[in-house]
């Protein structure tokens, strides 16, 4: 069971995404409880984004400054122009980008329970968009 | 199928939870095979940390050096007190931890092939604690 | 529903397995189909590393130095011969190997769709070698 989410981010940082995942949930167990006639409110939720220049995370979704600040150590730690890049063809935030979802990586798995998603009290499901300009970015959400 | 496992961490560093993920597979399989009256051996072993300052890491479970090195040179990289830091008010481990685990994330997948977890000879299962206090975490074990 | 894949790596850096899972998730999906009659033409593929000094990562397919700088940033982050190393019996990339692989990762989730894996346009599928010498890397490819 899959469903695609279309994420538009504005520029580099945290996006949250964990009430449009929570829907896309609801609607893929929902689809199969009225096809099979059974529910089966347990299982496991994959996110998985299908770029290599946006990433996914899981974290704080109480205070914003811990999403900036997580933000902004990624920046310094992984800056633009960096001397060492020779992939700079499709602008400075291109390489940075590609090195910074590597470590930060693509695919989320959060167990179902109950029909609901199993995250702590504090945890939120974020895109990481790590280019400089907007884009529309594709998550599948899967249930298996 | 899932457990929860309750952690009790230490401090910052690896606090091995192999033999208790092991444990768990056991019995979810144990359970399973009695309720349905068949055995689904097979499958995928997902442990989820329902946390933003710990994370889950498979690492070398031989020489205690490895994980001693592991933790220096994440702490290096990430330290206290850092200027950037304005997300402070829960401590100076406070940030960091959050960033520590964004590196290094929520969730294990492992194949589960005859009954027991595929793990590598030299494959160990950590909860990575990045808060200086101790902690109860609660990590999710389960399989689909 | 479980294959190992043997990968020969020759050195440090990224070494491309797209091709390699296509064929085994496709060779997993024929085999489930002809025992159960049925075909369970969606799911989810997860790839597994059974080592801890090289990792999986998901990348950039098209522009190969892409990778190179990837590998050539990593490398600097984590150099050989740092000072804070005490675990160095194994010589001077294994530490490094080490604390590569935890950043890294050694699991990857892809959703399978029409039985085909997922995948952006841009995304390949990659182990990558930490240590200096060759290595035969078992990988394992599993549906649920």
């Amino acid at each position: 069971m899959h469903t695609t989410l279309t994420v538009e981010t504005r520029g580099k940082g945290l996006h949250e995404i964990t009430s449009a995942v929570r829907r896309a949930v609801s609607a893929l167990l929902e689809r199969d409880t009225s096809q099979s006639g059974s529910a089966s409110a347990s299982g496991l939720c994959v996110v998985f984004i299908r770029h290599t220049s946006a990433s996914l995370t899981i974290q704080e979704n109480a205070d914003p400054s811990a999403r900036r600040d997580l933000e902004a150590w990624l920046e310094r730690l992984v800056p633009e122009g960096d001397a060492l890049f020779t992939h700079t063809s499709e602008g400075p935030d291109d390489m940075p980008s590609h090195i910074k979802a590597a470590l930060t990586g693509v695919s989320l798995s959060i167990p179902v329970i109950d029909g609901a998603l199993a995250l702590g009290t504090w945890q939120g499901i974020y895109v990481w968009e790590h280019r400089a300009r907007r884009h529309a970015r594709e998550v599948i959400v899967s249930i298996v």
